[in-house]
């Protein structure tokens, strides 16, 4: 294949490119050999410090904050419900403030709940025996994983009982072959592939809080991440589950079968409905094998026109080792080399995009990557690019994209949306954000997986603006309902997007929803206050 | 790579391999030239004359085949109601028997209902219309697509109202580069497949009735097919649905975007519920690129032990090109030698394995099934194989696979059950049954889809045999739940599995199931009688 000379081709001859040494998300790749002689299986650790909960000093009251919230007509914890709860979990009942203060604040430090007891059910039957007994004695509960989500759906808005999963966190079976692993809820997903990485499988989906998220809880927000374009959602991935409902009923859908059409498929009202339903305690989850090869390119281009020609190509050639494509503005670009001195190998263009391929054999996939970087190099869509293939130089170029978020905290105050827009308005949020904005602002940036059309619009000033909030919100909501886009590309709704629920869906489905929330917990003691506007 | 000699590598040099001119099922691949450079695309178009209505000379009514089933407390269509109709659909509503009675029964010429007027909607308006008015007038209803179930679920026990949905084939847009189709419910797969073609997409499922069977009927009943080893169930791939509740209310989740957090998932509820939570009037559809390249491997094991090490090896050095894993036993093969004069280019072997691959680029894929082929032979992993690149080749061996169900007809009788159990029992069933069904029958075959733990385990002898019958049922059932199986790998329940909904299914989960019917169709009219057990 002729090749441009004004592609700089990096392989592993690429040298210049240099990461500082910054206290902030890092990426590891390493290579490792195994017994398997099919192929040697590389793992992507993400140091998940960037994810540390870090709380401001005092995050405000919920109940302050948003005074219009009033408690629910929920019973409050007497001494004789902990002598109960005591019974239930023996020794696994806390109630010291500095013990639940973590539980009680959610990761973004956005959300402060007055939760007076925490509950550590180790078994599916104690937290049947929990909801049971709450249920009877109308006792609001939230239901806790990793508590990493950022619409404050995981934590109490007023006193709720938080149920905690962490300790439940045994993996209780493995197929090798089907490669159905099944778990209890609480399991961090870093502790899962590391389950699963001896066996030469992996999770189907990866995020940048696996350290610390729980697969109950990534199932009850439908986490996608970044394996997502490649391996699809979890209403797909997940097989089976465990649930229990709000009487304390157990639902046991937890088969590990592929295929399985006999009556409504139950499990799914759980995958993404926040807790709301029923609380999940075990899943059986499609693992994929780790692939052998990964390759990434980082490409500029000077028009969202050429963006687009470049994603269709990469869909096209690339087809079935197509694993991320994942979008940069000029802005995003910018923000990483001002704020953490990172340094971009190409020259300055309007957008930036990051190509990865994963693959079980290496020269092939850098053949077929080769093939779509002569295409749109000669064909003029994407002006300059540059690939790798060894881990330290691939690691490097994620770094450019994974560290946008915690270079844009260094500007001050951010504000954040994550939202899918149909893929051709993909970036006019963006520039209208910015005609909006105006000069106020130090930057609003763009970026995010343009694989599955979901921008992260990030506007950053140096302290809180009243003014500019107000001209943000509801303004971004409104502009993605226009175009039928979603507010939520991620972790639900909670507690800070339930105003805007009826902005992504019509009177008849928020209706529906209504009545299923009636249906399946009468007295609403599942996660109150979320999802739903008053 | 070292080939061992004992490989028979066919490639485009085989020749010797024939195929009869059968009057059955026919596959038929061509290679088509486009005017994008990427890639040369494929299509595989299947034949559907095996799938055309041949009905038997009178199907037995259902009402009289189940004397237990007793017609629920439904209104009968009165002339009035003939008149609404009439206004509601002008000019396409059908009561000459002659007319519905291609309606009436089902495809494998087993259930028979009575209905006496079939409607035929052309837009979700008008479905709305007829079932706000049934509805109100307490008329029950089926909903019907292609027709082409095998539980008996799409057409009616007594005399439902049959709404086909059959002109509501409009293709309503299609997204290139999202690769996102929006469409009504009643296209045909095979017509939807047509329009993507040009666009170099296809639908991320293909069945064999793909010439009949509609999108609705294939979400309705969560068809998954032969691509699903690859692109997984509906549950992951639609991404919207527009659905009329039994009120007449319209639910439109039709959603094109790949990701959207906002609340309950309330799609997936129509997702394999048969039509009897709501009628599906339209659907959004993530749809892959169509592959450049297709390869064909047929392998010979001679123990199960071998079976599983092959799909395990295929797995991870096949991985991102895996398309299919087809399993055959030694007397499936012999039925398509025996009654239909295939001819199989390896010699005998306990089981065999056809293995699918598609890529982007046919050197690679054959260089990475070489490797596999090189491995599983040196290891003594399989004693035989043979592979095809060239599409005529391909068509020969997958021939011998889809042909083994019209191979078993002409053995006369054949008790056929669609069944997933787990991976390490999926030959445990037919093994099993041999032994207990002894010699009294003409022979027990298993084959189906290795990949998704589907067995099809069928049962020939010359005429129907009580006997024979007692001996399997409800024994294969109750032998599928003892191992956590399911009862329906396809198709759902519908009348004719209705009885072992409990064998795949808790008390508590089928209590939920028979809440949601309720709280969703409180009258009862959308496809009574299916599913649940009395």
């Amino acid at each position: 294949m002729r090749r441009s000379n004004a592609i700089r081709y990096a392989l592993e001859q690429y040298t210049s490119y240099r990461v500082p040494n910054i206290q902030c998300a890092q990426s590891l790749w390493y290579t490792q050999s195994t017994n398997n002689s099919f192929a040697v299986w590389r793992r992507r650790v993400h140091n998940s410090a960037a994810l540390a909960q870090k709380r401001p000093e005092r995050v405000q009251l919920s109940s302050e904050r948003f005074p219009q919230l009033k408690r629910g007509d929920f019973a409050r914890v007497s001494d004789r419900d902990l002598q109960v709860f005591e019974r239930l979990v023996p020794s696994r009942v806390l109630t010291e403030p500095d013990d639940i203060e973590g539980h009680n604040v959610d990761w973004s430090g956005t959300c402060r709940g007055d939760g007076q007891v925490l509950l550590r059910p180790k078994t599916t039957e104690e937290v049947s025996a929990i909801l049971r007994y709450c249920n009877g004695r109308r006792l609001a509960v939230v239901p806790q994983g990793g508590n990493t989500g950022l619409v404050g759906g995981s934590v109490p808005v007023f006193d709720e009982v938080i149920i905690s999963l962490s300790l439940m966190d045994k993996i209780i079976s493995l197929d090798e072959i089907s490669g159905v692993l099944v778990c209890q809820a609480g399991c961090v997903v870093d502790k899962i592939n590391g389950a699963l990485e001896p066996h030469g499988l992996m999770t189907p989906h990866i995020l940048g809080s696996k350290g610390s998220c729980q697969i109950g809880g990534n199932i009850s927000t439908n986490a996608g991440g970044l394996r997502m374009l490649r391996y699809g959602n979890l209403h797909g991935n997940v097989l089976g589950l465990e649930a229990v409902l709000a009487n304390g009923d157990v639902l046991d859908c937890l088969s590990s079968l592929r295929k399985d059409n006999t009556g409504y498929d139950l499990k799914q009202l759980f995958i993404g409905s926040e807790g709301s339903l029923g609380v999940v305690t075990a899943a059986s989850v499609l693992c994929p094998r780790i692939p052998g090869a990964v390759i990434v390119a980082l490409l500029g281009c000077d028009s969202f026109a050429q963006v687009l020609q470049t994603y269709d190509a990469a869909k096209t050639m690339l087809q079935e080792i197509l694993s991320a494509v994942e979008f940069m503005d000029r802005a995003s670009m910018e923000v990483v080399q001002e704020n953490l001195q990172l340094t971009c190998p190409l020259g300055a263009h309007r957008y930036y995009l990051l190509v990865e391929t994963s693959g079980s054999n290496a020269a092939h996939d850098e053949e077929k990557l080769n093939s779509l970087l002569g295409y749109v190099m000669e064909n003029g869509i994407v002006g300059d690019g540059t690939v790798a293939t060894e881990p330290s130089k691939v690691q490097a170029l994620w770094a450019l994209r994974e560290n946008v978020a915690v270079a844009l905290r260094r500007d001050g105050c951010v504000y954040k949306y994550d939202v899918t827009v149909p893929m051709s308005r993909f970036y006019d949020l963006v520039v209208d954000t910015r005609e909006r904005v105006g000069t106020d602002v130090t930057r609003v940036v763009g970026y995010g997986h343009l694989g599955e059309s979901d921008i992260h619009l990030n506007v950053t000033c140096p302290q809180h603006s009243d003014q500019i909030f107000d001209a943000l919100e509801p303004w971004v909501y409104d502009w993605v309902a226009k175009c039928k886009g979603s507010v939520s590309a991620e972790h639900g709704m909670g507690i800070l997007k339930r105003d805007y629920l009826y902005h992504s869906n019509t009177g008849p489905a928020v209706l529906l929803m209504k009545q299923l929330k009636k249906l399946m917990d009468p007295k609403g003691i599942l996660n109150p206050y979320k999802i739903f506007p008053d």
